[in-house]
């Protein structure tokens, strides 16, 4: 059994030491003894530790043709680059194994295709969450089962932000400027701050639950940007702390229509609530599912040993595969839900205002709520705040559930409102 | 693709359940189509819902040797008479899927070989903490990673018990009444107070992770039913909380022979550590490895729709391997290291005392430990306490690491020591 190494980074030399010391067990899984045959780099003259030289390629396109390459596992990262590659591979008779969610969340469709076309497997558990198997968990242990919601903690640089934030009281900017100078948040923090990354693996998520193909584009998406630390106070006060989500759910239309919501935000979770309790750059996955109940799956969703302890399960499920006969469980986009109109998701929000401290004012804002069919759940009022010079009240709603649309509509009366001074923030809650 | 149900009780019953509601994803999973062909039951004469009585049979014996069944999916419970039928079912040539952990303890050797000697598989996810897919991870996705160390909240009956204790002071009696009271104990505990329930998940989990058979009797095990109201309290005001642990690692003894080691034992657990928030009747699965670090997996650990969800996960990879080829990853025990003497296992105690209250008396149980090897943590003294018409300090000693006989042994010399009124008790540190 050959393997072939994409990429001698972070994850594909921890992939390459792991793969050695773990030789007897990873053959005794595969039922067969295998063999690394190379290893592709962008630079083979710069010298690499723990590698033998010989093994070192510039030539990645020739690598994976090999005839005594039968696994090929990309950890480069990008997208065009891996993406010829993994084909070429696919389409050679090569399984693959990918840790590299950027390019299964924008070519997934095609790759599968090719994976099918050939008879060979194409593996991804390292891609979501690393070392959280929640690849194999979805594909395998609950095949029997009906996936109602997924919410996950998907990205840890924004979970160590939010954390440091409800920890330490920290606003935004001091805490990513500390997750950058522990290595927590990369020199541009875009991706991970701005929720792409969680995005993509919401994709990736979505389209295993519910048996749909879900694009990187399909995701509707807020980062953590505006999480102010008022919105953590106000959090705390709740009994909640706030999350980045990525959600994937079934929903129903008003007209009746079932679709397939995935999206990421900052959302409020109860205290209480396991995913409360994930800290630091932990991940996790939760998953309420109609026969298991509540699941949920915690570890560390990057690095490059947690990488590559996932990259070397799926390299043991394509050799097995190879040797046995058999493949993996694929990708499954039978049910192809249609995507879901974010204003139809149902939701709740959490409102932070500032308005004119005068008699009456809660009253008519009740009105503005009822005329949009916004009911609520609670009403929180502080006296002895200040707007530009008038005296203000705080006034924190939270609403019950209600379509993401008509909240919008909710929230733009209330920025239009005489009375209301500010809206200082919305957030959405888990539940 | 042929499958035989034995058993229709309340996992059963939500077996049949959730293969009719799901059976179009179960057919993509499968790959291909399958019917239910019999179940098996004790008294076929009694009414059962959701059940064509055409299926249904009192000759399991005959039915698991049917030429038109495939899969046997064993859900009855109990040790000879199931263990009669898997084996049986084996030697057809069937592949097996069961929940049952006593008979997996027990006789997996015996059910292993079968099934490799007839090429075939045999599946027990359900078997482990029911919905929480604790063996595809061990077995798959963590097969090139190296286990250091499970530590799981594997039943949750007592998981109840300590919470409720927990959360609202009530003795152990009290809290066993209430989990009675809601169906959370059975009628006769025993099984699950004295923690032999958790053992047999505990040898299975080691077996799994160490590459080694471990036998429900290699497991040494201590229950509940001596954890009191104020052990509680102790943990409460140091910041912890008390949980039945099963702990299977790997240790090195005194001369260097590497040793597995599979206990359970009340174990003090730090509040901030995930298991801590495992509440009610959860179960949670806590894995230490070398390259994904630290892992929890989160669910319900038992009852009829979660068992359900993880054996119809089981029986579509018994089914694809009979359609697709291939054979589902076997119970590998190539390292076959021996079992740990209790004795030998690190760990570190919780000590609570009442000693006479008198001035150097804390020196005097310093040269105890010392002469002993033991250090001690912390100490915490508290006065005004009485014993037996004495005045009383309570001690509460937290050791250092040691192993298990060192500590057994100081222990004993305290309970000896004249100036030691009582030892009220004895808590493992979980780290």
């Amino acid at each position: 059994m050959g393997i072939a190494l994409l990429g001698y980074g972070t994850v594909g030399s921890e992939v390459l030491r792991l793969m050695t010391e773990n030789s007897e067990a990873l053959e005794h899984r595969i039922e067969g003894p295998f063999e690394l045959k190379g290893v592709a780099v962008s630079d083979a003259s710069k010298p690499r530790e723990g590698v033998d030289p010989e093994l070192i390629t510039e030539d990645a396109r020739s690598l994976v043709l090999r005839d005594d390459v039968d696994v090929v596992v990309e950890v480069i990262g990008g997208i065009d680059y891996p993406r010829e590659l993994v084909l070429s591979a696919l389409n050679a008779g090569k399984s693959v194994v990918t840790a590299n969610k950027a390019l299964v969340a924008a070519h997934a469709d095609e790759l599968a295709a090719a994976a099918d076309a050939n008879n060979v497997d194409l593996f991804y558990e390292a891609a979501v969450a690393a070392a959280i198997p929640v690849v194999n968990m979805l594909r395998r242990s609950l095949a029997g089962d009906q996936i109602r919601r997924i919410s996950g903690i998907v990205n840890g640089t924004t979970n160590f932000i939010l954390d440091a934030m409800d920890a330490t009281g920290a606003d935004y900017e001091a805490a990513l400027a500390e997750a950058t100078r522990l290595g927590y948040a990369e020199a541009d923090p875009t991706a991970d701050v701005e929720g792409h990354d969680a995005a993509s693996k919401a994709a990736i998520l979505a389209s295993m639950g519910f048996y749909t193909r879900v694009r990187f584009s399909d995701v509707s998406c807020e980062g953590i940007t505006g999480v102010t630390a008022e919105d953590i106070e106000a959090a705390k006060a709740a009994g909640d702390t706030i999350k980045l989500l990525a959600i994937c759910e079934k929903i129903t239309g008003e007209d009746g229509t079932v679709s397939v919501s995935a999206r990421v935000h900052p959302t409020l979770v109860p205290r209480e609530h396991p995913l409360a309790s994930v800290s630091g750059s932990y991940n996790a996955v939760f998953v309420e599912a109609e026969g298991a109940g509540d699941l949920m799956f915690y570890g560390n969703g990057a690095g490059g040993a947690p990488t590559a302890s996932a990259v070397l399960g799926d390299v043991v499920g394509a050799a097995r595969n190879k040797y046995l006969g058999g493949h993996a469980p694929k990708d499954l986009t039978y049910a192809d839900l249609p995507i879901a109109d974010p204003g139809d998701v149902p939701t709740r929000y959490h409102i932070d205002l500032r308005v004119h401290d005068r008699v009456g004012v809660l009253a008519d804002l009740a009105r503005t709520c009822a005329s949009r069919g916004i009911s609520l759940r609670t009403v929180r009022q502080e006296e002895g705040y200040e707007v530009d010079g008038h005296e203000a009240a705080r006034l924190i709603l939270v609403t019950h559930t209600a379509r993401e649309h008509d909240l919008a509509d909710f929230v733009a009366d209330l920025k239009a409102h005489d009375d209301v001074l500010a809206v200082k923030s919305v957030i959405r809650l888990a539940e």
